[in-house]
């Protein structure tokens, strides 16, 4: 197996591109990607102040790593989780990536901060676990965002994320999320510019991309959402792509270019007028953001320890 | 298990109705989902002349069963494909059927009437075998219902079918294809209305509709189509249904309420103006239509037998 350009020895193959990279040039193959991502949606310049979503594992420390590496301007932001042992690890990683290479992580902590964590939140609120936790992280990467004065907030979302929540989405033809789910999400009604510079690259390839770079991270998954239908559309994508290459990213890519567009009427809440929630301040529909009701109903909670999340059989 | 209806012993379990049956319970039900496609999508009336394609197979002999059982006047189609053995018998069921229950088949051979035959049509068309099947049959259902008089022409798409077409459509966007995945297709341009009732039935239910009403059917799929890539489709839709009952449902009829109507201008030759075939007849925009083309080459090629075309190996 050799190198595409260089002939020297591959050390991973690309099917979709039907080619084979040793280290310097996968990495090259990578930032080529992301350049074009960026550049063909417009997601940023080097003029931008850069937030970047981090949870200590492969693609939000590669985004974050590539971005630096490409001269953009970028912070980092954790959030603590409170899902037990996984989230203690996840931060470490975080940490020592940026001390290492003495960038800035701002850091948030759901328990310190807000009085609650994800599994709590999820028996109080009554919510499957991933609800309760995207809408927990959504919220403070929201408010950190423009708290900070941040332009742009990146996400490490990866192809095979995007094509999964693509797929789910198209199941159910839910109109409105399609109409939403985009590379970029322009600023507005008090919400920051949303960006995923990774959607041209796979999750194996973020995983190589750290290896090679020498980036230490968390490789386990979510104890929480082990089983959940996200990654069972993963799945069933996977092995679409097995047996025909570049069919995920023409499913994502093509979407994104042909139909998103005829869907634009559908994105949900762009003709609703928001107002600041009486608490937080953050742009809601209602008195009061879900968020917030969110953080009254868990805090109140007695904790719950992530095992009783975790336990077989718990369907989600 | 117990049927929902009457409570005696059922007989099939319907997941995503969240029901089980006895039998004539279960024939209750397949009747109701039939009206129900026939009267949301104006399939037919009691008036039109109706033409059933027949394969032998349990679909198409369970549409033909189902519309006269319903009093309507449908006359049935068989094309000899020419694909060995397979084709042998399943003429036979077909004409068994008929001959049965006093109804009228018309028969046309591919090989008697047009001088090939699927495999061999493969080989010198350079199409994959589904692709030269495919437009063969087209083209001689279109004529055999213009020909005949007859306003309405049946297929027995099922909803497995449908629901498979839809996801490899989707999975490339193939906008002019998805355009045109309807229950219905109205008469237009020299071509017959086309209709497709069993598409809030599956797969299985129209083989136990077959075993309750007695009627003897091919069972073998074609030995041609083994490991194409539809068939991987269904296997995905199959697993999702399985995790959630309804979501196959959900997925095809969705798409014909709320999709459809939004890609309606990129319906591929509505735009057309098309002519009468130099040789044939039917309406096409070359002067000569794509299935003389195909007869001319194919007929014109020594015979192949079937064992040729699906040999193992052979991509598709």
């Amino acid at each position: 197996m050799k190198c595409r350009v260089c002939r020297q020895a591959a050390i991973i193959d690309v099917p979709r591109h039907n080619a084979n990279f040793c280290g310097p040039h996968f990495l090259d193959m990578c930032r080529r990607q992301v350049i074009k991502a960026i550049d063909d949606y417009d997601m940023m310049t080097k003029d931008d102040r850069i937030l970047v979503a981090v949870s200590g594992g492969k693609d939000s420390l590669a985004v974050w790593d590539m971005l630096i590496d490409l001269g953009y301007q970028a912070d980092g932001l954790y959030v603590g989780l409170g899902i037990g042992e996984y989230s203690d690890i996840s931060g470490e990683y975080a940490k020592a990536f940026a001390d290492e290479r003495g960038l800035t992580l701002i850091t948030v902590s759901l328990r310190d901060d807000y009085g609650y964590d994800v599994p709590t939140a999820t028996v109080a609120s009554r919510r499957v676990p991933c609800s309760a936790c995207g809408m927990s992280k959504r919220h403070i990467f929201d408010k950190a965002a423009i708290d900070g004065g941040y332009t742009v907030l990146v996400t490490g979302h990866n192809l095979d994320d995007e094509a999964a929540v693509l797929y789910g989405n198209t199941l159910r033809w839910e109109l409105e999320y399609l109409a939403r789910q985009l590379p970029v999400l322009p600023a507005r009604n008090g919400f920051p510019k949303k960006v995923k510079p990774l959607v041209r690259l796979s999750e194996r390839e973020m995983a190589a991309w750290c290896v090679v770079r020498g980036i230490d991270y968390l490789v386990e998954e979510c104890p929480i959402a082990a089983g959940n239908k996200h990654l069972g559309f993963k799945e069933a994508l996977n092995k679409i792509e097995a047996d025909s290459p570049g069919t995920k990213t023409a499913f994502y890519l093509n979407f994104v270019e042909k139909v998103a567009p005829l869907l634009a009427s559908y994105a949900l809440g762009d003709d609703v007028t928001l107002q600041p929630c009486t608490r937080c301040g953050s742009p809601t529909t209602a008195e009061v953001c879900a968020f917030c009701n969110l953080v009254e109903k868990s805090a109140a909670h007695e904790p719950v320890p992530v095992e009783l999340i975790t336990g077989r059989g718990r369907r989600r």
